[in-house]
């Protein structure tokens, strides 16, 4: 047998593992030099990005193949070099985390046993790992740990779409043999809400105007107000609301929503509240910034992405509900996966907790990374990027050529370039994809009532204020020459 | 700094992750060993699983952690130690593949840079590699590499939810203007196809009994006839089919629908035609096997998973579309994301391939694999399985205690064991749960008509007949047991 099929698995697996990993480990940190920053030069017309791809891929999937230690070296260094690397003071453009070496590492026995999470007999310790992360989350955000359930996700896109989908079911069971209103279904999330929630509501059946946009206050947080005026809105209309979606955490000014109010309004009126606290969730870490989320325990489903505050590699989300019971309309019974005399035996699955069927034990890496690093070693890290988001702050009401959006909530700086010729819209875009093209720094933009700004998403904690005051300069230099 | 908060990127990436994962692939032997077999013996109230987990998360998130190595050292072993592990070859019960351990190794890559494919500036070479393997796969299937395109998904299920929204989306949009019918949507499915059929159009808010099944021929697959029938049935009831579903390789059986027949009526019809290859789609990289396929590039969109018949660790789904515009019910306009400048400037992103936002590179396994291997070594352990489901058949039937059911299409042998006395089905579903509380096999299950069978999934490429005719004789002898 060669080295290309040998297994991750069984007795011989980790001799297997260890020298094809050291292998992509020295890719790693080839292509890594190569790079030598945060992104590959060039931009998308980059030749090495074009064509090193087929290159080393080969066109399609060749009849025969080179092994697996020179298809693993080639593309390992190929990927890196031209790749975007989070763990570059220079990257700060999205919820795109620098993930942990003991998360990666621990991801690997998740890999090489390759458990799956949609019956006992793929993975009893991963049934059981993701119940202990789940109970974990669900004690520190609040909920009762015996009562409270949840399940990982692929991210918050995943529970947002569940969380909506069970408030769907609820309502219709709700309204079902009541002479009830036949209006359309309407879920409430503010303006700045994650545009998933539209989305989830598409996919749903309800049409992505189902999606109703609740007015802001002036830190463009969802205004209680507004809410009011929407609901009755809705009512006048004849129309069904079914859910509030607050957010926690918004991508680009990581505002939160204010969640006891919310609540108040939701219980008033029977509405499921789900919390989107993909991106601020992580809050919950730190002793600084956790009562920012108080009342998430009044919410009946809460996302929260760890591959966000949290970091992990990609996937870690959790969907988390209030009481095992929310996930009734989920149950399934599958004559191959969960029969009624195998669960009555103590086999028991996780089909009802997921959309999905197979499901890798992303849980083991959180679990291992709350173990290591413990609540206190977690939020040093969210205060950390809080931290460089004042100062990064701080640094843009300093410079003249740069005015903030507004003071940092969670840990992204949002501001403008302002030039000194030229439409601001224009520059501050093209002042972005100067930095991209020159493999200089991969900053955010985004708009606000269509004026483009620009964005640092600070999620690397080894991140100094030098490099934050480096970043700031680049920006202002590209800037300068865009209007030159 | 501690190791615990060291990051798996950047120039100390390698060397921050070598030492951590020589910590986890010691823990993965330990625990393998310690295990001795395909799972733990107990069932699921063996106190090792029940309060082992606990006992090495800590109750809920620690307030201080333990540092990485002694969670990792810890939490892998036991990790592994209360797994049940695809590479035993006593472990055959489920579409759960024994990884590749050069895949597992190229997975490392991913995670440590951690790309996303939502967006150019959070994964470029994540991108690429993603187009890569779709044109790859595409190609193999029969479709014309420059007008298909596709996504990588978590599995058979998401891509069999994205298939079906797209058929909605285009029966919607082909229906607007159209005075035409107000009916209920109807899928059309065969009796035996995946439960993620029916989940889906719950999901999509059509309702699971929206899924209408088809009846099967002699040998379980759609029966063409049935779906004329039950396509005039739906025509007289006023409702409208958007979509029929082929499954290329049930769950159970391995039976592959008569895509041809089938393609002809849904193109005869105007309907969508989605394919659910998420188990059989491998059977491309086989010459032996791939003539089961023929008839795949007719349909409008394909799911394969590679963490079935593709050695692959959980998540390697495929999605994939016919032709590129098919995916246009998908495309979103986000300003963080995905500009219209900026992709002018040749900044595209993959946002609109795909229901998920944050989606890990895991094309990059997938191409590596395609690279070290080529379709001869995949094909080879295609071959190879198949082989065995044909050893495992021919001993069923050389066995007196042991009836077929049918011979074996894929890598699936299903069967029954033929108590002396006793009701037969509670004597196989006895027998099974024994070999599990015991720790000696992990064996399927499933029903046809209410009769429990029992299952062999043959994915282990290194069983030996030899390692067949022990398990089988291990089944009997339980069987036996569960009527003394």
């Amino acid at each position: 047998m060669t080295s290309s099929t040998q297994l991750a698995g069984g007795n011989g697996g980790p001799e297997h593992l260890l020298p094809l990993i050291d292998t992509a480990l020295e890719g790693l940190g080839k292509g890594t030099v190569e790079r030598n920053g945060p992104l590959p030069a060039g931009g998308p017309g980059s030749n090495g990005l074009r064509t090193g791809s087929t290159a080393v891929t080969g066109e399609g999937c060749p009849n025969t193949g080179v092994g697996a230690t020179r298809a693993l070296a080639e593309m390992s260094q190929w990927f890196t070099q031209y790749a975007i690397d989070p763990a570059d003071p220079a990257c700060a453009a999205h919820l795109h985390t620098p993930p942990l070496a003991v998360a990666v590492a621990a991801d690997v026995v998740a890999g090489a046993v390759n458990s799956s999470l949609d019956s006992w007999d793929q993975g009893p310790s991963g049934v059981a790992v993701e119940a202990d992360v789940v109970r974990a989350l669900a004690h520190l955000i609040g909920y009762c740990p015996e009562t409270a359930t949840g399940a990982m996700t692929s991210g918050g896109t995943e529970s947002n779409v569940t969380g909506l989908m069970l408030a769907r079911e609820h309502a219709t069971r709700a309204a079902a043999g009541k002479a009830s209103r036949r209006g359309r279904p309407r879920i409430l999330c503010s303006t700045d809400a994650h545009f998933s929630v539209a989305r989830s509501a598409g996919v749903l059946g309800l049409g992505e105007d189902a999606a109703i946009e609740v007015g802001l206050d002036s830190r463009r947080r969802m205004d209680p107000e507004s809410l009011h005026t929407a609901l009755a809105a809705i009512d006048d209309a004849g129309d069904v609301p079914i859910a509030v979606v607050a957010t926690a955490g918004t991508t680009d000014l990581g505002t939160i929503d204010p969640i006891p109010e919310i609540a108040g309004i939701a219980e008033t009126h029977g509405l499921w509240l789900h919390v989107d606290a993909a991106y601020g969730g992580g809050a919950v870490f730190s002793h600084r910034l956790a009562p920012l989320l108080d009342g998430l325990e009044r919410a009946d489903s809460v996302a929260i992405d760890l591959h966000k505050l949290g970091w992990q590699p990609v996937a870690a989300g959790l969907f988390l509900v209030r009481d095992a019971t929310l996930f009734d309309p989920l149950q399934r019974r599958v004559a191959y996966l969960n029969s009624e005399d195998d669960e009555q035996a103590g086999y028991r699955s996780l089909l009802g907790r997921s959309l999905r069927t197979t499901r890798r034990a992303d849980a083991l890496k959180v679990a291992v990374t709350l173990r290591a690093l413990g609540r206190t070693g977690l939020g040093a890290l969210v205060d950390r990027c809080h931290d460089l988001a004042g100062h990064a702050a701080s640094r843009v009401n300093d410079e003249p050529r740069l005015t903030l959006h507004s003071d940092p909530v969670l840990t992204t700086v949002v501001f403008r370039y302002l030039p000194r010729a030229g439409d601001p819209d224009s520059v501050n875009a093209r002042l972005r994809r100067r930095l991209l093209d020159e493999g200089r720094a991969v900053i955010g933009r985004t708009e606000f009532d269509g004026a483009v700004h620009l964005k640092l998403t600070l999620l690397n904690p080894n991140t100094t204020e030098g490099d934050i005051d480096a970043l700031l300069e680049t920006v202002v230099a590209a800037g300068d020459k865009e209007c030159a």
